[in-house]
């Protein structure tokens, strides 16, 4: 399922096969929440370099259900996307859209953001309603543990995390002799988490790999800790981490953050940045940041980015991108998120070149002079 | 600058010459208020099969400001659309948007309902205005009497809008001689007020003749009075304009209103309808209104029309446009715009094809008895 197919000091250029395609790592995946990229179609993610997008369990499930989805042909048919489909567990999502959770050595019960409703979620569930909605990459359902959090904590949500996956694990491969349908099964991703202690990150990665998954995610990270402990973080997981499977970080995130990470050996990424910041008119252009909304831009008749050749900035001023924002049109949203994918897919393919020129380093330095 | 080709009926087949290319007629404006469509690229709408969209004085004089456009190279170049485009004059966006309006001889002075900042609009500045955003059809400022209205205040109404007609004539051949760029000069039109009296239509139809202008609008309807009156007006006020010229209903309307007016010989539409009711996830379909909250399309699984052929249309089910909708997706509102907007291209395009074929009686009759 995953082809390491060159090294660039600890940074790894290869290829993660799935049920539906091949997806060129180092990637970053544009997140379609509910099944829908914000503002942009599908097509327009494959255009600009995206082989792979994001869904989240948690929010199918509360809306439309997997059931809809699954009467519909599944998610891909459903959101009209014929490429890799990662789904999220919800675990992140119980963890910080519900109002009140319960963990139970069970599952966990939360509730609803949507209408309140109680929900009780096992990792038995998980597999099945991401099996059910098709996904090509599905996550186990696990614990994530707040920033900061005591080391009491993390220990007890650790050991659930570890115990869910390999309910996971057990369910899927209960299911998949069933249900293969591709050539490529769907794969399934344990998460290490640990918080930011050393130990217990080796320890989750340890455990995890005794059980075998297809991929390793790290979760629990971007959730308000500094950069650096992130990294730390990494430093002590990726050592246990076997070489021939990809390795997801998970919620990451800038692209100093997915350099860094890069640069220490982490293949997938995924993160609301790009879209969310889009919408609130924070661009990412090759000279740094741009803040649409700022008034300097009210006669700037230059593209936003003139080393993008996204449609937004082929074909539009930061003066127009400025008057779209300010008066709140919709286009706002479309133009701006459209550039910052665009951004962010080119990061990833830049990123992808210089791994296979053996200029990892180099290009990483002089992006982090360039954008800061 | 028109050339009529043909009649079935009152209902005409023309083409109108622009500085920015012809238009077949009759035609629908999609409307771009601020320079821009409500979520959709200019490109879409002329894929679309629209040849013209509709910007507001009102809306771009106060944001970003017609010096801003004009800097960027008129209006065209700043939202990126080299068709023609219709400027409304800012009279109906007065009456409608503004809180505190003043009538005087000279002009109407308004409060920006962005601001509240007071602005004095004259009939001359509204020219300048159109002429600085580069508009390929201008618009005369005209006052919009409400409905209903006294006898007494639609007279005086009348009065001032034949004399800001004129003033806005002076000014336009004025300017026109200093600043002509294109082969086909910019176009003004004249607009017809009178209220719900037939003989004050008459009236306002003849001294706009009289003054003579490259076309001819019918505004001050779609108030709020009933069809059958808006119809009465409109037979009212035709007689009275000349057959060499194109006759534009201001606002409106339904695809109903629409087929009535084209009936009686009008050549021009423009309406929030097909954009604002997608919002609304009211949608327009060969087998009548869709409403897409409703819980019934949950799980249907065919197209939203299966006889158009708009992207929505082609890639998505009503179950996925109902999950979009219920979940405040941003595509929701791109999606059901496109459709909206294909819907009433795709009416347009055939009234044109019934008026060729003089067959147009009996394709509005049978398009109503199939829309009812």
């Amino acid at each position: 399922m995953f082809k390491l197919l060159k090294k660039s000091g600890n940074a790894r250029r290869g290829i993660l096969k799935t049920a539906h395609g091949e997806i060129q790592t180092p990637f970053f995946m544009t997140i379609g929440t509910a099944g829908a990229i914000k503002g942009l179609i599908p097509d327009e993610v494959r255009e600009l370099g995206g082989e792979v997008i994001l869904a989240n369990t948690y929010h199918l499930h509360l809306r439309p259900g997997e059931e809809i989805v699954a009467k519909a042909g599944g998610l891909h048919k459903f959101m009209n996307w014929d490429g890799p489909i990662l789904t999220d567990s919800g675990g992140y999502q119980v963890f910080s859209l519900s109002k009140i959770r319960k963990l139970k050595a069970d599952g966990v019960e939360f509730q609803s953001h949507i209408d309140g409703k109680k929900i009780f979620l096992t990792p038995e569930k998980c597999i099945e309603i991401q099996q059910r909605l098709g996904s090509d990459i599905m996550m186990c359902l696990d614990e994530c543990a707040p920033y900061p959090a005591e080391r009491k904590y993390v220990e007890k949500s650790l050991e659930l995390t570890t115990e869910w996956a390999h309910r996971c694990q057990i369910r899927n491969i209960a299911t998949r002799a069933r249900e293969a349908k591709f050539e490529i099964r769907n794969l399934l991703f344990g998460i290490v988490q640990g918080g930011t202690y050393p130990d217990l990150r080796e320890k989750s990665a340890k455990q995890l790999v005794q059980i075998g998954f297809d991929g390793y995610a790290i979760g629990g990270l971007s959730v308000g800790e500094p950069a650096k402990l992130m990294y730390e973080m990494l430093d002590a997981t990726i050592p246990h981490l076997p070489t021939d499977k990809p390795r997801y970080l998970m919620g990451v995130g800038t692209p100093e953050n997915i350099l860094e990470a890069v640069s220490r050996g982490i293949d997938m990424f995924d993160c609301v940045l790009p879209t969310r910041n889009a919408r609130h008119g924070h661009l990412f252009t090759s000279a740094g940041v741009v803040r649409i909304k700022n008034e300097k831009y009210t006669e700037d008749f230059a593209p936003l980015d003139p080393e993008c050749g996204c449609y937004t900035c082929k074909n539009y001023t930061k003066a127009y991108l400025r008057h779209l924002f300010t008066s709140n049109e919709i286009l706002s949203l479309r133009l701006n998120t459209l550039h910052n994918v665009a951004f962010y897919q080119d990061l990833m393919k830049k990123v992808r070149e210089a791994i296979e020129d053996d200029k990892f380093a180099e290009f990483k330095k002089k992006f982090l002079i360039h954008n800061s």
